[in-house]
């Protein structure tokens, strides 16, 4: 980084801290010259930067003084669009009940089809656990959660190389719990954050509810997530969170490689910033190696790792877990004040499940089968897709993320497959900020027959449909 | 109520809603009285109404004008007091950090006796569900919850003659994430909100979480319940909200007669503000008959009346609800983006549970029970307490709250029991704004025997010894 970069980088910190008030003089150029040891030429590009994301302003020979709060954010950018005030309507929520009829065939589900989840045996260890009254102690169904639970929890941490105590966990209900309380514990309203520009729709309504300001970092064609994006994010914006998904990400399907984590990580000890890492689909990749969470490249104590059991052992279980570090006690406060905890019974009979290696036996047969499912999805939709669509495929996961030519609107095609029973999840609920939402997440997780075939088919149909009503281009002039 | 009395109501109401902005002239008193067909005099003194509770301001013969909002909050009173900015400390934290050792004997807890809970009949049906896959139906993790639940409990509110139907119903993650969903729903950052003087302390965390303004009622000794500083509190500040326990109150025991219960339903209506009703200790009265709720009394759904199965059948069941009415979607909408939902299993053994009389069978074994432990404390404490000290003997719950002289402070008691491994629980966690804390809160549902015995001994002990210390009050003088 260039001297002026990181001086106008801590002249911001001491902004934002309020060293100095708005219309409060900074340092003449001569004097933070002096103190700095600078040259006049890198002060000056500083307070020129400052000046130009809006921070200071110039006054004729008289020097820099600090702007406005509200004149300190910056204009639009075309590679980090700026969200204020996030208003998300009830597209979502009017989604989410119309799919969730039982006669819809769910390809919209955020959730693998159940009946791969729900392992018998967790179920019989379940039943066994239920008829016990000390299943139900009250100290397990306070904060932080099952001592025994968050042992093995923080040993899943250690055997994928990384340190971790019970100290650093935090049972919640269900993963989006601990991703909620980890993003209130580290801001408050106003304060920027990042999100992708793709994205599970309940970071834009955590984002809302909170009163936070967000920056989107846009979606990389190759990698899945633009660094170079971020960094500008970063040294453009006060950001003091970010909520990321970099495995497995919903609802694209990509995993980061372990370069571009590497560097993220590097990043936020830099500028001094949070990461909220949502992780639930970890547990579902094809290939021999899981993927490694932040928490693995992250030195300083800058990650907030979120997971559950809610995509491999099924959503009613309702157990999740923050890997919150120092924060556990921050989160544990704001968790006593709203669910006070997960179900106890359920995290004793997990206890018992995860200590008999189920789990992995179980894990490995569900990665099996998943894979199985999402070739023969991929298989069918190569062969039957207009040739205008793309997908990629990812070795991991239940999600297919399906790009339509720009003039079609996946919204329009939701609603009218709806018309016939079938779900999809159109791209509207993942990237709300869009103006083109040409993209549809379909679910494979369920199994292939002539009924699945059939609404593929339909599907397959209805975007052809799609594309023969799209405007024609005119012909070239001349 | 008086004429003036009305209009000033009405035009804060117009203030509130920003008819007229601050520093904009409301009508003159020659329109307001052509407007209004009342006199000039009652014109006059709804304006200074206003003005004494600095919402508007009058200008030298120019007419009255709407306040700053910041100056519109009214000065001190000395029935009601306002606190600003509510900052709870973590005190609460670590007293319930502190009352969770297994070694601590739990007076000090707000949870029945989990041996009287959990029964045996609830458990065995929750093992027979564990074992079925459709005990975990995706539609059951979704808000409004389980539909047969919901039935279950809306016939309840019907056969205690409450009009209701499932759709007025969300399950949600115990009473405590019912009562916060409720309160975020109605409020924004800001408002003004009632409580009760001496309060479970979720109402305070709730308060500070959520940035809103609180005015307290005082405690009335006879009936509970301050109905004239109640009505005083609703003239004097532009309330949103109220958040009452009227029932077996938490931490005092009483229940308010119907009487007052018909005139907070009238106020409520007549100042146009909301009763968020914390109703979780109801099913526990010795009486023949169960308590009405605020739900009973309520012709304007004016009332979002919140209950648990946690202190009947065990606070590990983790199930309460709202009986939301017209804000179930808002509820629902905040749930979706949180805690999505209680547990389905959960949800479904508890269906079975309550279709089959076991409930019932279970309440009235549980009352009796309640009923016997509390008049066995009660009586050795009539003996053994410092003749200074009083409580009321309430045929319900199972809390005594005992008053001390009030120079005892009942924290530094706490804590010198804590040392001797007993729990009770001091007053500073109900009424942290209040200046004598002279009061605790003792939980009676521990079957007596020798170990109780002996540390109600020391308990009795410890507070004699706290007025033994006490400052001797000088001799008159003269």
């Amino acid at each position: 980084m260039y001297k002026s970069e990181l001086l106008a980088q801590n002249l911001r910190q001491m902004i934002e801290n309020e060293v100095w008030k708005p219309h409060e003089k900074l340092p003449s150029l001569r004097e933070q010259t002096q103190l700095s040891g600078l040259s006049l030429i890198t002060v000056l590009n500083a307070y020129q930067t400052l000046e130009a994301q809006g921070l200071v302003y110039a006054k004729n020979k008289s020097g820099f003084y600090v702007a406005e709060r509200s004149r300190q954010k910056p204009s639009y950018n075309a590679e980090v669009s700026l969200k204020k005030a996030v208003q998300i309507n009830s597209a979502v929520f009017h989604y989410l009940k119309s799919i969730q009829a039982e006669d819809i065939l769910p390809f919209g589900s955020a959730f693998p089809n159940p009946e791969l989840l729900y392992n018998q045996k967790f179920m019989q260890l379940l039943a066994q656990h239920a008829k016990r009254k000390n299943s139900y102690l009250n100290s397990d169904s306070m904060p932080p959660g099952n001592l025994a639970l968050r042992k093995i929890i923080a040993n899943r941490y250690i055997l994928q190389g990384m340190p971790c105590t019970y100290d650093d966990i935090v049972i919640t209900s269900g993963a989006l719990e601990a991703l909620n309380l980890s993003l209130q514990a580290l801001t408050h309203p106003g304060d920027y954050i990042i999100l992708q520009q793709s994205v599970f729709y309940g970071a834009w309504q955590a984002a809302e509810r909170l009163g936070l300001q967000v920056i989107t970092i846009p979606d990389h064609p190759q990698h899945g997530f633009d660094l170079s994006a971020f960094e500008q994010a970063l040294k453009q914006y006060p950001i003091k969170v970010c909520w990321l998904m970099l495995n497995c990400q919903n609802p694209m399907g990509f995993t980061v490689n372990d370069h571009i984590k590497e560097r993220i990580a590097d990043l936020l000890h830099e500028y001094q910033v949070y990461l909220i890492e949502d992780d639930v689909y970890a547990e579902l990749h094809f290939d021999q190696h899981k993927p490694l969470p932040m928490t693995y490249f992250d030195r300083h104590q800058r990650v907030l790792h979120c997971s559950s059991f809610s995509k491999t052992l099924g959503m009613g279980t309702r157990i999740g877990w923050v890997h919150a570090g120092q924060f556990s006690d921050a989160i544990q406060h704001l968790q006593l004040m709203s669910t006070l905890s997960a179900s106890p019974l359920i995290q004793n009979a997990l206890v018992d499940y995860l200590s008999h290696h189920h789990y992995e036996k179980h894990l490995r047969h569900l990665r099996r089968q998943l894979e199985k499912l999402k070739k023969k999805y991929c298989q069918f939709l190569k062969q039957n897709l207009p040739a205008m669509c793309e997908f990629d495929y990812h070795p991991s996961g239940y999600f297919l993320w399906i790009r339509l030519p720009e003039q079609c609107d996946s919204f329009k095609i939701y609603e009218e497959l709806l018309s016939f029973k079938i779900g999809i999840a159109p791209s509207l609920l993942f990237r709300p900020e869009h103006g083109t939402q040409n993209f549809l997440r379909l679910n494979c997780s369920y199994p292939w027959n002539d009924a699945i075939e059939h609404a593929m088919d339909q599907l397959c149909c209805c975007i052809e449909n799609s594309i023969q009503s799209m405007p024609k281009p005119s012909s070239p002039s001349g």
